[in-house]
């Protein structure tokens, strides 16, 4: 006999741009230019402050493990900026630190979504989702939903879905890959509903901060007892040091504090120490500054892509994706990309990455980076497009 | 109707030395002087020249994510240090980077363990262990061991307690909590014995490094199947920065990689770049004289135990801690943890966060502090012992 994977590990699935991105890396390899708007993960690195304060911090703290919750103080300033962005008064301990986003799913997931048991979720949507359930034997249910319905799932989409087997909802916003923004109103439908109906609610806020011309509010101050998901990799930079945090009811977040004790110990401690100074002044205009320049790349980008053919029916309206339905370019975005990169050398991503809902006519635009390489690229793909007509 | 929490959830549990850690704190915060042989990491921090790296590539490098996998130069150093290490040759490609052990321990049982069946593990054990595995639905069948047995599995404990529900094996080498080390023979009887029943093998070898007297091998190279789990926590000191790694074959490393995409995205990429240079000799040098001060603390520390009646029939060989028979003293370690706190201000880990095989008559004390601390936490156990005989 030979060990066998598990089910669980066999269904889990890779993203389908990773082949993209290795490719395009050969190529590049090779000498090729690339121009990438594939990337989830905004070019620009955290604010130099920030950067500074991780210097200091590598002299003067020792960095072994922290409280499993995060260290206080970044608790502490986590509330603070709570309240100054949204009015919304929280406890520190409402607030647990984590290594990401990432581990903010999974222990929400853990906590929420019993074996057998399935949370409803928008499709298209960040794809993981699905993955941390079928981690835990439990399931995604996949509601499909357009550009007329704003890509969101709202209160009737809601209750015309549950069933005996729903644990709960779990919604995002700003989307990932839409950009499309939850109205309060919109929220409190979903939120009314999921409670109505006894379920929980998941609440992935991870690209806060990032809306353009459209207020948000953080959904913890519409129910309670959601479990709110941020993330310090997107509005503040900085992916690559794993750090986010979550906010819900005292009681749940002490309930998943506890879980994380085991699952991770702690988040990285020097991260949880230079994050100290990103809602500081000086740090957050830079991400202010950075955030007009994004949505500047949004409309060069929108405008670009409407003119070659592309439909966007709404404007996104946060995070920093354009899904972009293809349908008038091609009837398979999967096979569409992979001639892009290899013909005109731009890499973005198909919309099979997030779904399967009408998938093969979308593929998703990241502007993560400059105007000079969206405008380069718009002309690649204009070029492409035209011999491919 | 109210949101559960899941079963799972609320079966996880927290560690019983945590609400001790508070207390102690709480003493500490009234001006008490407390001296902590608790604590489950070293207290040296990482070595000055990994700290001065991590100087440099926040200069140099723009943190965002990296391969899944983790940056290939470290998988690339990994791969020789473990040559160097123990002459046994593998391919960066059966190196999967990872945030801390912890995510090891979750991606292997992830990979191996399907819902519903169990590894089998030594009692006393690490406490997290059980928790991940009941995180995805599966469960760990503890195999009592006593000191005779060395504390840990051997082929016929293996043999003997293998079911239709065991999936397979995990393993640890030097342990937590007993420092108790395998042979290579004793590894190759279980791999055996594992390998013939069909089963998995999981070897946490995260206290390599830290074996006094004793030579260690790496189980990779007695069963090239086994998935092996190590850290940068304990040898290289660098618990807060959450990094560790795993080997196996290519196969199971680029399935874990697979899922690792969607669980974690990527480790910590600061402390990557870091630990690039925590192999130079510069900073082996400091980690070996550390290993030398560990082993004079552990001397001290035991002969004062068994002369204030503790048993420890077996020298511990590895890791930083003695679990000391306390049958003598007490019949409850975990109220004897307590007064011995409250009482002579001493924090040591009560058996029970270890297991249930006799665990209230054992403690765990941690060697990571100072010899002078060791010298006095022993002078106030012992007057502490006096006072209550």
């Amino acid at each position: 006999m030979s060990v066998q994977w598990t089910a669980r590990a066999r269904e889990i699935e890779s993203f389908k741009v990773m082949d993209l991105l290795k490719r395009a890396q050969e190529l590049s390899d090779a000498g090729r230019d690339i121009v990438h708007l594939g990337a989830g993960e905004p070019d620009f690195g955290a604010a130099p402050s920030v950067v500074e304060a991780a210097k200091r911090a590598l002299d003067e703290v020792r960095l072994g493990y922290t409280p499993t919750g995060g260290i206080w103080p970044l608790r502490e300033k986590i509330a603070q900026f709570h309240y100054q962005r949204y009015g919304q008064r929280i406890d520190p301990a409402q607030v647990l630190v984590t290594a990401g986003a990432s581990a903010g799913l999974l222990l929400s997931i853990t906590l929420l979504v019993e074996q057998g048991k399935h949370l409803l979720m928008a499709d298209p949507g960040y794809p993981c989702n699905r993955q941390f359930l079928r981690a835990v034997e439990a399931g995604a249910f996949s509601i499909p939903v357009s550009s007329e319905q704003n890509f969101q799932l709202d209160r009737d989409l809601v209750r015309n879905n549950w069933s005996e087997n729903t644990a709960g909802v779990l919604i995002a916003s700003p989307a990932n890959p839409t950009g499309a923004v939850l109205s309060a109103d919109a929220i409190k439908g979903i939120a009314e509903e999921t409670r109505q109906q006894g379920g929980a609610l998941i609440v992935d806020e991870i690209y806060h901060g990032l809306t353009y011309d459209v207020n948000t509010t953080s959904a913890i101050g519409i129910d309670p007892n959601a479990v709110v998901i941020n993330s310090f990799s997107k509005y503040f930079g900085m992916t690559g040091w794993r750090l986010g945090w979550m906010v819900s009811s005292v009681e749940a977040i002490a309930e998943m504090e506890k879980i994380a004790q085991n699952l991770f110990i702690s988040a990285p401690t020097l991260s949880q120490y230079a994050a100290l100074s990103a809602f500081e002044p000086e740090a957050i205009e830079v991400f202010e500054a950075r955030k007009q320049e994004l949505r500047e790349r949004r409309d060069l980008l929108l405008e670009g892509l409407l003119e070659l053919g592309f439909k966007v029916p709404r404007v996104p309206e946060g995070a920093f994706y354009i899904y972009a339905d293809a349908s008038e370019l091609t009837s398979d975005s999967f096979a569409w990309c992979w001639r892009l990169l290899e013909d005109a050398g731009v890499v973005a991503t198909p919309g099979a990455d997030f779904g399967c809902n009408h998938a093969e006519q979308f593929v998703r635009f990241a502007y993560t980076t400059s105007k000079q390489n969206i405008a380069l690229a718009l002309e690649r793909i204009g070029q492409f497009v035209k011999s491919e007509s």
